[in-house]
């Protein structure tokens, strides 16, 4: 829309399209509920009062508030395309998410960065993108795409990318690297995410004069609040494993309000459909004791700063209409939503149909050569070093467990919890296997496999015997990739994920359906976790300790270097 | 620096240059004070806490502050260059000015803003640029240039340039005028500062809504909520005229406090020599009821947000050592200041040379064709339309007196304090002259003229009688610019003012003198107002109502159209 038409319908000289009449605006610039009308033109609010318009809507004193924004999200952990996340996401008042593509990445690389794009292109959600910066995560591992500084050049000036996502190899700036440093050079000036668990002092300072604006990873007050002294943006993080809004809503007070962010980082369909999505940060922030419009700055203007979105984030003449309706202050809860002045859901309905995704879709990204993968392993010692599962926890610990063998091959034993596990390089067919034992998992027989392994994102399989275990990978890999619980040569449950091994091309309560299937399956083999095939994806990730297998080996997480299996 | 030295440095593998110790850290970012230490390599902060360095400097618990900033200021109401500019407010504990050289670009167009970069370049303070928005005021004035929005395209990408200055003609936004949206057009996306007087209601929404982001003109809290409420940032002004911060204290409140900063707008040499700079806003701000570092988060952080200068506003690793040093948090007045790393100031003395203004200068911008210019008035009629001063007020009243004449000519009354006012134009030596009648100036006899005149600055003079006009304002052009008082042919005071007729080549403080000098002369000769050489360079802008006078003639400032002299 060309200026004069705007200044025109803000003037009031010619009708707006809509007026939302009797509102309470929430109004984040001044902290205040003002009792007004809002109008709206083409894509616009222009203007708040009393304005004429072809269409009326009253909304009977119901407050209105911008829409919101998820201020760091991995849409691949909704298991579903952007199209199908909009779906999920924007009845719930999401209408600006900013992603970033890091599991895709690993995958396919600049192609799947490209493929989120097309995804979400004309779509009900704003999407915009935090070029990946950390693919593959280590050199430990073989991932599907490696992204050098210069890959990332052509980012920096898309429109739809923001910035530089995640730093997570915090120990490389710390270290000054020179490839990561290459890469914050690339966005020199611009907008560059943290992730740095639990850093702290100087290695930190360090790692914010590199020119890391923010951190979504702070599990405790102590660990934001040096954070925020140095100038951080703090993301407030509720995801479906990571929970953080409970320990660091004391933080937030009026003096330091404007430095917070919401984010979602992973959900998974179950949460999106039960909690919901920003809307439940919203409100468990509420109940936690935020004040109703600082809960609702966190997830609008803040983060509409932050990300310098100056079209959005506020009620105001200009901005873009992206806007929530709801009817309690204390619990919001979006019953209208809309999205550059179109109501695109009412009452948890999408109005709109979401983009499809692409037609032409991505390749096939499961590529295994199964003639050379094997998963015996030779019994050349007696004490193997076991990846110990802490429930409920990413890292894990380095068992020394006796393993017995059975003609001079090591074998599993449920009836002390350990059973194999396998990670079987996907993307280049190198038949490269790492090939270890675990214990925790629970499984008193057959096998689960899944194609999400983060971050490289390889088959990881983990089973009784080595049967069920090629039985539950090869459905997985007939499948395109999706996560398999089989015993013998029986596949007992399935959640297809065809895209990149990744997404469904499912509805997502079907994906919902699906993953409880292979959920109530692995209960049945016998696992007492709460989500075996979660915690089997992050045996495989390398940077959290303490040992971990990748496709390449055994590999000591702390150290950061390679382990044999034998103790002795 | 390149990244790599910088992560060292703040890991404390290598020594800092220089280690504040025993600091009092204002903390804009968590609103606390930490003590600790502050450690600076190079241009940066590389990190706060226990750090070896080259250099140690024990600040014994003295405050260390963000260095100040101002968000508006016309550096040529100080009637010096850039460099001088900086020798006086540095050491007031400036560090970064966001200026818009609007007077001198009325002069010089393009290449006036040029000289306002060239002064400043290399210098003891940041300067970056509003592009003036505004050049001329009006087409009822002759200006020494005229910018056009095509002229304004190359500052869209120079790293000085933040964006687009306020925005004056906010009548024109309003209606929609096609060549100050296509100005608008040219900074879309970027920063745009707004001037809007009491504009209010769907007015105002138009305004905002052509993407203006920013006011300095509010007086009272009204005004300056309602901008607030439309998502605004109010620059607070307390100027050498203007003065707006006890008016809008009351605004500022935890809830809104990030959406505002300090500015000067204009503050002329003897209140920068005796109040101060944004340091005397932060400490009357204070001294009004603000939270100290709610008030010193006005002059740091606040403006950098807003100017999207991520490299300052704060004391954190990687952001550049701009600091102050203070003893008294309820009265902060700097005692060193730092800039980039480098003590430039110390107990209110410069200790670096600012950068020496271009010997190359400027072009000689007074040329005026005399033999053209003639300050009689014919006496056509017997009641004239007369500005009419309001002490202490921008505003005139068009008042009709009765002028008497002698021989054909009409003259002046002293007895009734009526006076002539001439305004000759003084760029294009075209002998352009506007002739008319003042009441209120309080000149018995004698004449006083300047080469300051808003905006055009064309030279202005008035006077009881032409011989003293003439001198006077002969005088001016003789000086290249400058402020004269005379009586008959004798000049009785002068300060000059050869740069564009806007700035003198002294130093401040002498400049200051003989402004002082100046006044001393112009109460000689009878005028009682406090500044009757403001008065007088006000009456010739045409933007503000009611009655003013131009080289082209008399304005009639609320229809904007000229008006004659005669009513009868």
């Amino acid at each position: 829309m060309d200026l004069a038409t705007l200044v025109r319908h803000a003037r009031g000289d010619a009708p707006a399209d809509l007026l939302l009449r009797h509102a309470r605006v929430v109004n984040v610039f001044s902290g205040e509920i003002e009792e007004t009308n809002v109008a709206v033109f083409h894509t616009r609010i222009v203007g708040l009062g009393d304005y004429a318009a072809e269409q009326v809507l009253d909304l009977d004193g119901a407050y209105v508030a911008p829409g919101f924004i998820d201020a760091h999200v991995h849409i691949e952990s909704a298991m579903v395309p952007p199209g199908e996340f909009a779906r999920a996401v924007v009845p719930r008042g999401t209408t600006t998410v900013v992603i970033d593509p890091h599991e895709i990445a690993n995958v396919l690389g600049l192609d799947g960065i490209r493929f989120m794009f097309d995804c979400a292109k004309y779509g009900p959600l704003s999407m915009y993108v935090m070029v990946s910066s950390c693919v593959p995560a280590t050199t430990l591992e073989t991932s599907g795409a490696v992204l050098h500084a210069e890959d990332l050049v052509s980012f920096r000036s898309d429109p739809w990318v923001r910035g530089l996502a995640e730093v997570m190899n915090y120990r490389s700036v710390v270290a000054g690297d020179a490839e990561v440093l290459r890469k914050l050079q690339v966005f020199d000036g611009g907008i560059v995410d943290g992730h740095a668990p639990q850093l702290s002092g100087k290695a930190l300072q360090a790692y914010v004069a590199a020119g890391i604006q923010s951190d979504h990873e702070c599990t405790t007050p102590e660990e934001a609040r040096e954070k925020l002294r140095l100038g951080m943006t703090i993301f407030i993080r509720e995801g479906t494993i990571a929970r953080n809004l409970a320990a660091l809503v004391p933080l937030v007070t009026a003096a330091t309000q404007h430095r917070f962010c919401f984010c979602t980082d992973d959900r998974q369909p179950a949460d999106l459909l039960d909690l919901g999505h920003i809307d439940h940060l919203v409100r468990y922030g509420i109940e936690l004791g935020l004040d109703p419009i600082t809960s609702i700055r966190l997830a609008t203007c803040n983060p509409a700063a932050y990300f310098r979105m100056y079209d959005r984030g506020g009620i105001a003449p200009g901005r873009r209409a992206d806007m929530v309706v709801f009817d309690d202050l204390r619990a919001p809860k979006p019953r209208i939503v809309f999205r550059g002045g179109q109501m695109v859901a009412r009452d948890g309905e999408m109005l709109v149909q979401p983009r499809p995704t692409p037609a032409r879709g991505l390749r096939g990204t499961i590529n295994i050569a199964w003639d050379k993968v094997g998963l015996r392993i030779p019994a050349v010692g007696r004490v193997a070093r076991v990846i110990g599962v802490i429930p409920g926890d990413l890292n894990t610990l380095e068992l020394h467990e006796p393993i017995a063998s059975e003609e001079g091959t090591a074998v599993t034993d449920t009836s002390r919890d350990i059973v194999k596990l396998a990670v079987i390089e996907r993307h280049m067919a190198s038949g490269a296997t790492g090939l270890g034992f675990v214990k925790g998992l629970g499984l008193a027989r057959g096998a689960i496999a899944s194609s999400v392994a983060h971050d490289h994102h390889n088959l990881v399989v983990a089973g009784a015997d080595d049967e069920s275990m090629l039985t539950a990978a090869r459905r997985v890999a007939r499948l395109n990739g999706g996560m398999v619980a089989a015993e013998g040569e029986r596949v007992i449950a399935e959640a297809p994920l065809p895209l990149a091994g990744l997404m469904s091309t499912a509805p997502v309560e079907t994906v919902r359906t699906q993953v409880d299937d292979v959920l109530r399956a692995a209960a049945s083999l016998g696992s007492r976790l709460h989500d075996p095939f979660m915690t089997m994806s992050f045996l495989a990730l390398e940077v959290i300790p303490a040992l971990k297998l990748t496709d390449r080996g055994l590999v000591d997480a702390t150290r950061m270097e390679y382990v044999p299996l034998w103790v002795e």
